[in-house]
């Protein structure tokens, strides 16, 4: 059986996705897991990696699993997560398409960059959010963002260092959400793309946050398309910001989804 | 100088407000702030006592300070930060009057109850939320609410062992507030009332929630208002899930309070 997982973590424990000797990872974890649920041991596949620090609320991984392990695709989640620690959990599994990979079949990502603004820190906030200290204009950040909407070639908003065939990428859409929840006030920033560069989604959240406060000039973010500088933009946003909302490949991979 | 702090917590892992040896606690790691900072011991007065666990958004304290500090009062909270912990924060400071006095000048509090809807554990709300298996009906969980409102006997929605001159108490206002965002559902219960008995919010929390579920009908409530008998009602909710909203006095006690 090719068996798929919905899976969220918080990752503010974790050393990112991949396995690393030494470090808790979601990856290791997960293969752990599987080893003492199931007695196999195997390579996991996930739709990519996360960063150290990162969050998932709808990451998604697969890997082979013999088919008469005793209980039904759909249950292999609860069989996972009574092994797995509480900072990860399985929150769907079936079986999926024998061709089904987890990386390479998938079509579109969201990513959520999230906000609050403060003059001082906020502890009930802090966790899976960064502080910025002044509300910025929504219009201007609305500005940025269509500007970074569509193909384009992105190497300026990719983390120095990197090496990829192709800084080429399609922004399919980017929603700027504010939110007020009774204490607080923050902005979500969902980036909903092909694929991403290293640090991609953290350049374009620091850069669309700029712009929104006037410290960033629009024609700056022109330029860093048109030139692939990336001098000319802010700082990449830390990691606990970012949270992986989901992966989409086409079609339902769990019962119930989309309900 | 009679200091005033309006303050956030995350209660995950502090013993709740209250000096206890060999436990972290928000009077404890403020008094020791206030020392560190202002070389001053004193007994910080809270608005009330938050039990192990219950996080606050805006919690609201006095302590007695020197003139001449060196600092104007609304900067005693980045004082007090640079010595406190990350998971306590003063959001603001101020001078109140002589005879403010954060507990008996205290006119209403809010509390918010936190949970979400979901099969399964998800990583990213156990921190603030309890998860509840399906959601409730919202009309069942309106009609208890209205239930609660007002001037009532609450003693059948308090802790057994608790000894108070009288267990007669104001809920001014129930809120009841849907929320999605994305990738979860949940429901805020905000209780505003002049003053509570213990565990009397998480205890009408999990009454609303059972009404809303179907496992508890509305007779049983008004019963228990009616007899005062603790057995009627369901569990008492975890500490987790609550929150200190606010503390309101009557007047703005912060510089910009209310903008």
């Amino acid at each position: 059986m090719n068996a798929v997982l919905l899976l969220s973590y918080d990752g503010t424990n974790l050393s990112g996705w991949q396995v690393q000797a030494n470090a808790r990872t979601v990856q290791g974890e997960l293969e752990e897991a599987i080893r003492r649920a199931f007695g196999v041991c195997v390579r996991v596949t996930g739709s990519g990696r996360t960063d150290a620090g990162v969050h998932a609320a709808g990451q998604v991984c697969n890997f082979p699993l013999a088919e008469g392990i005793g209980i039904p695709p759909s249950r292999i989640a609860d069989a996972l997560n009574a092994f797995l620690p509480p900072d990860i959990r399985a929150l769907e599994s079936a079986a999926a398409p024998e061709e089904f990979d987890a990386c390479r079949s998938a079509k579109k990502k969201t990513y959520r960059y999230s906000v609050y603004f403060a003059r001082r820190e906020h502890p009930l906030r802090e966790r899976y959010a960064v502080r910025f200290g002044s509300a910025p204009d929504l219009a201007r950040m609305r500005a940025c963002a269509d500007l970074l909407e569509g193909e384009h070639d992105f190497s300026a908003f990719s983390a120095t260092g990197s090496s990829v065939k192709t800084t080429v990428r399609t922004v399919h859409r980017i929603d700027l959400s504010p939110w007020e929840d009774g204490y607080a006030r923050g902005l979500h920033i969902d980036v909903c793309g092909g694929g991403f560069l290293y640090n991609m989604v953290r350049i374009m959240a620091g850069a669309i946050l700029e712009c929104g406060a006037g410290k960033l000039p629009i024609a700056a973010v022109q330029a860093a398309l048109d030139t692939g500088d990336r001098e000319l933009l802010g700082k990449t946003m830390p990691a606990k910001g970012l949270t992986l909302l989901s992966v989409d490949y086409g079609f339902p991979l769990f019962e119930g989804e989309g309900k």
